[in-house]
């Protein structure tokens, strides 16, 4: 077990911030050696590896880490049949760890993804800005136009109504990607060299109402808070699409974020996405995708969810109801997925009973 | 007449964009000393200067600079009886500027409002920037995490829905400021000290059915879009109220834009506020918006434009109507100021016969 690591001369915190309260989730299929980039910011903090493919092959991680590992035959013990709401041969295989975390907060990586650095130089400590995110309010019901009112530096501006300035509690903090930008199959295809190499100094509060890509490289949450709507559906092995399983995600946790007055934000903390995935894989992955998501985006920003559904755990059987009724027209893959969003309810409440009774309550205190 | 103008060693285009399609309008009530550093980037441009308060002052504006100014006594003669929809002793008088300008586009400045650096330590070319925005389109509809998509080294992410590329007309773009950030008359007095020094290197939509504060001090925004929208109410002399001008203007900018189908833009490009404002005169100039705009918040994120709204003008009216009903009933002040909008769109369309059927024809083609 990992204890307070400082770091000579590194701007690594001596008492690393909710270090017993957070958990770092990473899917993977290879070597973890990745992590010897994240040692200073990472060490201090649990890991719980997910193991994707081939449960017999060995991932190696580099010494002095504290984690747990889940292969497909762990998933498979746990879960018994319900199992099948885990993917298989996709990344979307990740929130098996959300499920299985006991700690109030997570922050998922992917293993391709470095520390970056700021416009001075200076290391990126992403872990560091994503709690700042999710422990700072956020601000859905206004913009403000000098960005994160909470900052150093920064405040509301005039005309902002005082009434809003206490803000909403922050449920998810999405990063963004210094390098190779997440783009789709056709844009990469399109600009095989665009390289995001902009630093926007920002964080800002995706307003209520508006939905937005929730990509799963860099991203936190409050597992408390919206725990229960993390879920990545079903993608890979043996599912007709692919590389939407965080779109999926972020979709129906912004819906339900709305109905219970809860904050996304956007922006800080970079990382260094190191290389950009094969195009023409992704395109047979994404293309139904390109097509669907069509009439996903309307069926989301026009989805309702009644006084009722005051835990994150209601509004999720709610949407998944609406998500048979409506877009099961489309493809009988919906069918499958809104099934499979019940049977993850049913998994996360089996191995999170107590949570289940916190999110109750605090479903109630923030539902509008 | 400006023509086209070279500095040696500088970034100005040699032929300015927008040269004979866009006025700046600038309120003032002293000499126009700072338009000697704005010389590089105004100099090609006209100028409407909008002279608040004793109309026999002589207002010197530097050497070769071409412009038209308005006094009261103007304003008075032009307008008749219907000159009693702008404020005097306010810089809402400003908006005067845009119903007489024949041009496509307006950008509006303060007079106390000086040229930025980028953190290159180069000069902003506000104006430069305020176009670009303008005359890219906006992404209204759905939130693009990599902010401006139609920006160079940037796209729409993975997860984008294609059929939202193409984006919408953009009506509007808001800049912001450094040093002196737009704080209301609480804030000052809490953070006297407080500058903003952090230089956000992006530009961004505000989303579909979320409200801002709008500040008129860096402002542009396309005449025959949405011009009749941009009255800065009545304030100053003779009202129980002022720095709200602007205020007002975005709420009802935005509600039109977005039953229209517009997009408008915050971000770049930031200048330099030199000066703050009295606190405790704003105070006393803020009060009663302090706590109307409690109610007036609610008021435009409920207020609906029916189909038949098919211009500006009718959007605006509509409002005028809803502002008389539901706001009228806060203070007689909102009967007033509903009666004001009304005359406000008589005078635009009696000064401006053939926008009234240029903006026909645009509503037309963008109303939902």
């Amino acid at each position: 077990m990992a204890g307070t690591v400082t770091v000579p001369g590194s701007s690594v915190p001596s008492t690393p911030l909710l270090k017993d309260e957070l958990d770092i989730v990473i899917p993977t299929i290879r070597n973890l050696d990745f992590l010897e980039m994240w040692r200073p910011f990472f060490q201090p903090y649990h890991l719980i590896i997910v193991q994707d493919g081939d449960p017999s092959k060995v991932i190696k991680v580099p010494e002095g880490f504290d984690y747990e590992l889940y292969n497909r035959n762990d998933i498979n013990r746990i879960l018994g049949p319900k199992a099948s709401c885990i993917s298989f041969k996709d990344s979307a295989c990740r929130c098996f760890g959300y499920m299985v975390s006991k700690k109030k907060y997570v922050f998922t990586i992917d293993d391709d993804c470095f520390v970056a650095k700021d416009p001075s130089g200076k290391d990126i400590n992403a872990l560091e800005q994503h709690i700042k995110n999710l422990l700072s309010p956020s601000t859905p019901f206004f913009f403000n136009t000098l960005y994160d009112p909470y900052r150093e530096g920064a405040d509301f501006v005039r005309g902002y109504p005082f009434s809003l300035r206490e803000g909403a509690p922050t449920a998810v903090s999405h990063g963004l990607w210094l390098n190779i930008p997440d783009y789709d199959a056709p844009t990469q295809m399109v600009k095989p060299r665009e390289r995001n190499s902009r630093y926007v100094d920002a964080v800002l509060t995706i307003p209520k109402g508006t939905l937005f890509p929730m990509c799963g490289m860099n991203l936190a949450f409050d597992r408390q808070l919206i725990g229960p709507a993390m879920y990545f559906g079903l993608m890979g092995d043996g599912q007709p699409i692919g590389r939407y399983d965080d779109m999926w995600a972020g979709w129906c946790v912004k819906v339900i974020c709305d109905h219970l007055s809860l904050g996304v934000k956007t922006g800080l903390p970079y990382l260094w996405h190191s290389k950009a995935s094969n195009p023409f894989v992704n395109l047979k992955k994404e293309y139904k995708g390109i097509f669907w998501q069509e009439d996903i985006i309307p069926f989301f920003q026009n989805a309702t969810l009644s006084k009722e559904c005051d835990t994150v755990q209601k509004c999720y059987i709610s949407l998944s109801e609406q998500v048979k009724e409506k877009l099961g027209k489309i493809d009988p893959y919906f069918v499958k997925l809104a099934d499979a969003m019940v049977t993850w309810i049913e998994a996360w409440d089996e191995l999170n009973p107590s949570d289940a009774v916190v999110a109750a309550g605090n479903g109630k205190a923030a539902a509008k």
